[in-house]
Parts: C-alpha cells; structure tokens; sequence
C-alpha cells in the first residue's frame, strides 16, 4: 500500500529482462553499446524527429538540469512555475548546472502558468540592460507537478509567447507517458510540434529502473549537451543498463501501456475518494497523481495499516481532531491494481 | 575477446540475481530503500569505521569530484598525478563541482607519485598569500591509471605529507579491489589506517552494473555530501537498485573474489606476453591492466580477428611497417577465463 | 539638473584632495599601503568593533555578492526583499559569486520586509530535507532601494527571525549614511546591536569617486572573505587610492555632514512635489530618493529643459496626454543645492 | 627606494589633473558618460580597429578573467605559460570566472612559449573526445612575467598554431605599453595584425591610479562582455573616473612616454648590476623589470637602506652567509628617476 511516490514502484518484468538479456557478453562503455543504436533510432521514430539528439541519464534533475544548462546563459533567467520541480526539487541543480541563472517564478492555477503571467514575467525581466538578468528559456512540466495536464493549446499559448521573445522552451517530462496518454496525442504533437525544443523524457516512474532521455529538437546543441553531460558525470561508463531500460521501455509501447494503468487506478482512486464525506480533491487529476484533503481520522486509519503516502505539510502529526481536513498527495504507479485501490479506500473512508 | 575496458565486462550473475530480488515489491526512494541501511552497515563493516558516511553515485567521476568538491575549497589547489583520471578523463567534472579549484599536477614514476615530488608541489603552492590558489587536498589513485599499486608504505609516506601540511587525502578507487588483493591487506589498512580521509569505492569495474560508493571517515562532512550529491543531480530515485548492488558486491567478499580473478588473469596475459618477441610491459602490472608496446603486425592480427582494446595514440593507424613498436593498453575485467586470455595470446605471437 | 542617481554626482572635494595627497611617492600595493591601516581602524572606531574585518572593493554589488558569498553555501537560499538591489540590478552576480545560490523574495510594504513575510518564506524553505535548498542568510537594505528606512525595531524583528533559525544576516547599505542620518543612531546601533553580521557600507553615492567597504565582525571569516575578492578580481594593486577615499571620507563625519546634506535636499524636493497639483508620493521618502508620480507634461517641461531622471517604466514616452500620471525616480545627491532644487520643482510646477 | 613593484608607483601628475577636471559637475554612471565615448574612440584609433569593442574594469585581473570567460568554454583547456599571471598570481580567478576551465601550462625559455611546447600540449590535449577537455584559448603575456618581450615573428608563430588549430588568442598586457615601446612597433602589429582576438591593456602599472581596458577585436563578443562584467561586479558605478584616466593616459602618447622611461631607467640599472662582482641576470631585460642574482651581502644592504623589492623565494632570510646568491626581482616604475638607480646601485655594490 505504497502511495508515496511513483519511484516507490518496482521495474516492469518486461524491463527487467532486458536488463538480463543485455548482460551477456561484453559491450563497449560510455554510450558505444549497440543497443544505444538502437535505442536512440527508436526514439528519434516515436518523436518523429530523425535529427534529434538523444541521450540517457540516470536521474530526471540531471536530464533537467543538463537540458537547461544547454539552453540557458549563466546570466539568464529561467521563467518556470512556481511549483516546478526544478525550483521546489532539486537542492539547486539548475543554479549549479546554469552556473548561476535565476528560476523566475510564474504563477498559474493547478500547477500551470497563465500565458498572462508568463508574459508578465518575461516583461518585468531584461528590461534594464546590462543591469538585470537576461530573458531566458521556458521550463514548463507537463505533466504537472499537481497532477494536472496542459492541453495542447494551453502548451501552444505559452510556447507561442516564448517565440515571440525569442525564448526557448524546455519539458520537464518526468510523467511523460502519462501526459501523452492523457491527451491521446502523439509525442510529436506534445513537444516539437506544440513549439518546444528540448524535452526531460522520464521513464524512471513508470516502470523502469533509472531511464532519463534527454531529446534535442536542435543537433547543434547535441554536442554541447554530451561536454555537460560527461562534465556533470552522468555519462554511464556500463551504458548498456540505461540503453537497454529505454529500448525494453519503447518496445510494443510499453510505456503507454504503463501509464495508461497507472491513470486507469488513479482515476479510480479518484473516483473512490469523492465519495468519501469530507474529502476534497484539490486539482483535478489528469495524471496519475492526486492532492486531496481528507479527514485526520481517515489518514490515521489508513496509515496505522501500512499505507504510505504524504501528508501537508510533511510533519503533520497524526494524533488530534480527527475532522481536521488534512493535505495529502497519493500517486499510482503503473503496479497499482484494483484491489489495492480498494484496499486504500476501504481504509479512507 | 574484449580487452577494451573493464567498463566493457557485464554484471556479475549475483549481483543480477540481487537486482531481481530488489524489484519485489515497493520501496521508499532517494535511499531510504531498506536495502542501503544493510548496504551501508556491511560497507561500514568492511572498512572498520562504523560512523563513516557511505553514500551511492553511479558513476566513479560522480564520487571522485563529490568527494573532491566537499574536502577542497573553490581556492584551493589539489594535487593530483599527471596521469591522475580525474586530470585526464573526467572533461573536468573535478573543477566544475569545487567551483573551479585547480588540479596541480605531480610527477612520478609509474603512475605513483613520488614524496618528493608531492612535497615540491605544495611548497611550490600557497606560498603567495592571497594571490596564489591555497593548499588543498591530495588526490592519489589506487590502483593508479597504469596498473601499478602504491604499497602501504608508499601511500603512508604521502599522507604523512599531506598531514604535515594540514591537508586531506583523497583515493580513487576505481579499482579499489584489485588493489587491496594485490596488496593482501584490508581496506581499513589502505584507507584510514594509511591517512585516507575519504574513498572513492568503485565496484563498476568489478562485476556490477553502476556501484561507487563514498566512504567518508569524517561524519561531520556527510551532510554536505549529501546536499551536493542532490545538488549535482546524482541522488537516484529508484535508490534501491543501487543498494542491492553494493550488498551483492560485499557478499561473501565477491568484491575481493572477483578482483582476485582479474588481476590473476591479467598475470596470466602478462606472462604470456613477456614472451612474445618484441613486446614489451611499460610498467609492472599490479592489477588487472597492461601498459605494452607490441610489434604492429601483432596488433594487425588480434585486431582484425575481433580483438577489442586502445592502441597510443588512439588513432595509430594499423597499416604501417609491422615490426613497429606500438604502445596498447589491455584491461582484463573479472570475466576473463584463461581461453580468452590465451586466444588473444595465440593472436599476438 | 541631474537626479538621476547619486552615482551622477561628483566627488567631495575633500576626497579629491585626499587622492591628491596620496599620490605621493611609492605606496606597497594590494592594501598594504599605510593609508588603510589608518582607515581601518577609523571604521573599527566607527561601528565600536575594534576586531572587525574591513576590507575595500571599488563596486556596490562586489561589496554585496562577496559578502553574501562568504555567509551563503551554494545550496542556500538568500532572504531578500522583491526589490533588493541584489536580485533586481546586479546581473546575478549574488548567484555567480555563491555558484548558484537561490534568492528568495520576501515581499512588505514600502520596500522592507515585514517579518510576518519572512518568517513565511523561511519556514516555506529548507522542509524538504535534502531535496530543496537550504536556509542562508537574510539581506536586508538600509535605505531600502525605494528610499525608505528601516526603524532599529524593525530591524531587530527582522534579525530575531533569523537568528532563531540560525541564519545570518547581511546589511546592503549602499546608502548607509543617509540612513543613519536619518534615524539618527550610530552605525553600531544600526548593525551589530541591532543583529546585523556583515555590512556593504557604502560612500561611493555619498561623495566618493568608488568606495564601497565591507565590515565583518565575525574576524574568523575575515580571510575567507580576502581570498574571496581576490578571486573574484576585486582586489586593487594602487590600493591606496581606495584607502585614501574611505580615510577622507570618514574624517571628521564628512560622511554624516554629506547625507545630512542629500537627505535635506531631498525633504525639500519633497515638500514642494507635495504641492504640485496631481503629483503623488508613493513612499515617504527617508533619505535621499523619491519615488513619485507626476502628470505627464511636467515631466516633459523638466526633461525638455534639461531635467535628468528615470521614468517608470524607463521607455515611457513624453508625448502622450498632458494629464497622465507617470511615476518618476528623483534621487538628490550630496551636491544638490537650494537651487537646484528649486530649479527642478519650478519646471515641474 | 621602492622597487617591489609597479603597483607601487604613483600616477603621473597629468592623470591626476584628468580626474581633478572629471570631477566637475554630474555625468551619467555605468559607462554612459561623455568622457568615455571619447576614450574609447581613442583607444580604437590607437589599435586601428574602429569596430572593436574596449570595456574599461579596475584590476588587471578582471580584464585577463572576463576576457577569458568571453573565450573559452567551461570545458575548456587555457594554454597559457608555466609562469603566466594567471596560473601564478591570480587566485584562480579564471576559473571562477570560466566556471572551471583548466589552465594548462606550456613550457619555454624566460618565460615565453616555445612553438613547439605550445603544439604539444595543445595535441596532447582534446584528443580523448568527450573524456578530456576541449581545446581552448591560448593566452600570452606580452612583457612577459620574467620581464622579456615576444618579437612579433614570435607572437606570429603562436598565433598560427592558434589559427591551425581554430583557436582564440588572447593577450595579457599588463605592461603592454612597455612592450610596445620595446618592439618599436605598433598596437596593431603587437595584436590583431599578430592574430590576437582581445587584448587586456594595462596602464595601471604604467601611471595610472586602476586603468584596464580590454580590447575585444570581434564585436560579437561585445555584449557578453558586458554581461560578464556587469556579472563581476566590475562595472563601476561612478564610472567617469576610469574614462577619464584612459583618456589622459592616450592623449599626447603619454603612456608611450611613460613606458620609455621605465624602460630605460630599467636598462640603466642592468647596466650597473651587470657591472656589480657577483651578480647575474637571469634573463635578459626588455622592459622595466629584471630577475637577479646579487649576494646576499649586497641584499642586505640595501633593505636595511630602505629599498624595497622582493626575494625569491619571498621569505628568504637576510641574516646568512654574505656571500650566497639570492635571486631578486626589481622593477622600475615610471617615476623612477637616475638618482634612484644610482642610489639602488650603490647600495648593492
């Protein structure tokens, strides 16, 4: 009964016999492997972008952090949501990657900028000359990091914006898959085609062991991004283990097929939960993620019984009214089944 | 017949098997995994430091400049061997994450410093005031780069010197078990019994997928470590498949088992080759890695028949007079048997 | 007419004659001139903190950026007010000389923070362990950059909040003396005694040609803080002729006898935009600087006579309807006169 | 008697009375003074480049750091000379400035890079694809530290290595005008017509009180200049007092004036040292500054005169046998006049 987090979920069999497959025999390090070959022309089809640089990561705050670094001046600032994981997430990784560059918070409602205030932002920003910090990229997260989804045309109204300013655009792609499935669109229509030029492309959360891709619309950047990357040391030395996670993780869609159970059991959490008196949910769930309020009884109960999952603020304590409307977040990964869902509810309520 | 890089070599099949049993079930991540209190208490347990910090990168450059960035200031100089990885192959992962401190290179032969090499080195430094970079910590290789291994007395002399000075010693371990079997000793005797401060523990090389660990003797730095592994993006979600990898790889001493194999194979190699007309060992190998020059009709043959490995320069050219003398680099990972040691040996007479 | 900015001032004669005087002859270099032992002390005397670190840099910003580079780690985050000089007019340079620390905007009326907004903002950082970035110092600005003045008790509430968290505090006092003038304590009173651990004190706006000394009473981070200017390149070789100024500067108050002089110039200024029909002051202003709103046509009247100052926003045009309110910065420097003064309102008026 | 430095001389009367005449009335700060248009344009015509960008900053540091910074990547190499003022004297500020370029350090006779040392280190560097860092800038110090002078065919010969290579050049003069006078040559020839791409020029050490400009050959780097200075901390606010310096140091060729007189007050005294029983130059004297060999007696002597200059090693005790060779360097400033070579002289006899 584990809600705590996506990365709390284990591998997909599917991935982990790739990963014993690829143990045999020897392969050449640091991204020579064959399979990366294979990996990346995969990737390159399922982005419909034949140029695209592609590479692997372990974490999803590097493929972020490197992506950024790759695309912001030291002395730019990075516009973001006030939420992003980049600012609230990483202990500071895009400062230290950027060599210092300033996250500019944007707000918006349920985890998503307003085009008003990305505009607002962008304006209030590089208007003093060589005195302030410079117009930088756009980092959007999508899905968000409330569970919430940007439709294609709220993407294109803040990229459009970019545009205009001749500003970059970065996704944060942590829950790729699930946004994608949401939508019912293609990964095309998510990223390039909706004006976004580097994308986080995760498959940690959703059924792999570490698979962080990093996609470059652009392959002048491509080299760049490879100095950052071995600079940063994420460059793997046996690189094969990442290759073969996003090789396995594409394969017959695997990752769509995952995100869509790990949806599936979200919304029917979801479905569970506004049945329950007194509980609230606070944004609408896209993904597979849900920020609701429910009474400290329920959380009691439910936790007592080894479920796991956080509350908000984290250190609220367990013991006192028991009609308190206490915060929480519940996140489904993609081994979520339905009797666990019950499981969870039958406790809730 | 792959002698490329113990980079190139798989998991060993226990630390596969550990890998499997992991992906049961959930687990909390960023390293509150069960799995690590156990890792950690074993790795502990192994280096007799039972406050030491133990924390999991995945990669050796990760733990090298994390260990070097938490033990030398941004002013700092570190000394380093003119072959040291970090200086070579690292595209200077060392000065982005201490912010730029300066790698003040020291001589010596067979990739070991010598004592008095180091001593000129830090009198040469810091003796300008503020206008020159400060005295910072030293960084020494064990196994070095070319094979050989400092004896406990070699390693005493140096840190006896840092000591002198006031500063920290820093190992690369890379290798870390090939050295410690070829020593016979343990790995409190070639750590902090011999002045180490902090210890890169690599066990990619040696049979698993992506293990480095930092073992900090001094707890007071361990939260720094931790804040600058998050920082540089090197704090893996799904932490629990790095744990089971490093309590694998202590099991039943397979860390010391599989050294054990590498470094006898490439004894094996070397004898082999000392008897190859012409040829030649750069260096006395201590470990599981040759430095040799051969006739270039040798390489010519094992190459074409599918041997793997680094000519120097890289870009030799194979066709040429065949009775050149070539420089190569043969690296015997821990899987190595005797057929594939003598097939190459068959190719290169 | 120039008031634009205090930096459009000419030094005090006095200063000048000081650098006259210290052109003679040879002087040790990279302040181990004569001149600045005198200074030093004359500063120590000065803020009652006979073992304080003084140490002199020829910008504002150097003198902030190094302080809060010697008090913030590169995973903090910096308190600062939304209009802090720091984040607003300094290109990042606190973020390139912390390697990326995050400042954090704490909002309050007037310019100034109010505790009820820090308090927040630091409890609202460093909950998220080692994920989010930790609690830095706070920076304060005294005369806040929109020309008003922190009373002793608001800044002692300011300073309470962080030394409960442990954190220290900065004081940007690129107007200093026009603030002490203003409050009419002692610059012990207004630092140390009030909770301040490090101060910008600035004499470059109040007649000097660029003096901007750093005071840190905490002498153990004194050499840190050397290392860090000369890395930084902000340590002079002719340093006596920064010396000079700051020995000039502090003789016989002249630095109290000049903001007396601006921040009486400017309550002047004051009165007469008060009795200018439809003019609006947005704060009252403390110090030396105004910010007001004027109808359009008397700005154009002012501007077109020669009147130099900035608009809000800078590119707002002069022609346009005669009756609309457009704000304005007026800042009076040391050298304004009765008639300078009376000048600007007669075209205003 | 003080011949420790050029630092430590004054400024000539005729930038004293150009600052006594900037202080007059109000200008407009950061650069956007009238004074400043007006150097520049002189400083254009005296390089023969009218497109180039020249940026004025108060230390010599600054213009080598920022200069870098606009050149070479953080993944970069900066070949520069063992004893180069960077690698030496600075602090690492470049790397701060670079975020952590390697200096890499090229070898050759009093002080100057030997072509071929300067090919070597560049082959030996870059060649590891994204292990090793890349090939950067080279930077040459034109006088050098040891006081000597590249002919132009010297300056030629390594620029084209740079250009074989596609490599930026970058040149430290600190005492640029020296060795102009020295080469009897002009700006141009010494830098663009040589294949240098930005120039720090120096004339603090020449009779100024802090006057750095650097030339930047490509006005496409100009803006990111700017950028980074701003970024430094090096724009100064009050920045009329640094135009004002550089105009008066161009005008009437005073600072080629200047730089004869040390020059030859510096010939005058290797005349006489040469002459001294005992005493030997350790390079030949180009400029205004000699390395030496005098007996300690003669050391002594002097110092317990009064004159003042620096031993090496810094701390090399006075009291000794009298006749033991101990190296000095001495340096005339501008100001130096015969009678103080004469007196220096007697002493050292």
């Amino acid at each position: 009964m584990n809600f705590a987090s996506d990365n709390a979920g284990p591998m997909h069999p599917k991935v982990l016999e790739a990963l014993i497959a690829a143990n045999d025999g020897t392969q050449m390090p640091y991204g020579n492997d064959t399979i990366m070959q294979d990996a990346r022309a995969h990737l390159r089809d399922v982005f419909e972008a034949p140029e695209a640089g592609v590479y692997m990561v372990s974490t999803g705050t590097a493929a972020n952090a490197l992506a950024l670094a790759t695309y912001a001046k030291p002395w730019d600032a990075i516009f973001c949501h006030r939420t992003a994981h980049i600012e609230e997430d990483e202990c500071g990784a895009p400062e230290f990657f950027t060599n210092g560059a300033k996250l500019t918070l944007v707000d918006g409602a349920d985890g998503k900028m307003s085009p008003e205030a990305l505009r607002d932002s962008i304006l209030a920003t590089g208007d003093k000359g060589v005195h302030g910090v410079q117009r930088g990229p756009i980092s959007l997260t999508q899905a968000t990091e409330l569970g919430t989804v940007y439709t294609l045309n709220e993407l294109k109204a803040l990229t459009d914006i970019a545009k205009e300013f001749g500003l970059a655009t970065h996704l944060d792609g942590a829950r790729f898959a699930n946004a994608q499935v949401a939508l019912g669109c293609s990964a095309a229509d998510m990223t390039w085609k909706a004006g976004i030029d580097v994308v986080s492309f995760g498959g940690t959360k959703n059924g792999c062991m570490m698979t962080e891709a990093v996609v470059i619309f652009d392959p002048e950047k491509a080299w760049e991004f490879e100095l950052r990357r071995k600079r940063g040391a994420h460059l793997l030395s046996k690189h094969r283990y990442l290759s073969t996670q996003l090789q396995a993780y594409l394969a017959d869609d695997l990752w769509l097929t995952l995100a869509e159970q790990s949806n599936t059991a979200c919304a029917k959490l979801a479905r569970g939960l506004r049945q329950i008196e007194g509980a609230k949910l606070l944004h609408e769930p896209d993904v597979n993620m849900i920020f609701a309020e429910l009474p400290r009884g329920a959380h009691k109960r439910a936790m007592q019984a080894g479920a796991k999952y956080y509350l908000s603020p984290f250190d609220t304590p367990l013991d006192g009214p028991e009609d308190d409307l206490i915060a929480c977040r519940l996140v489904c990964d993609w081994s979520k089944k339905d009797e666990d869902i019950d499981q969870l509810l039958a406790l809730l309520r």
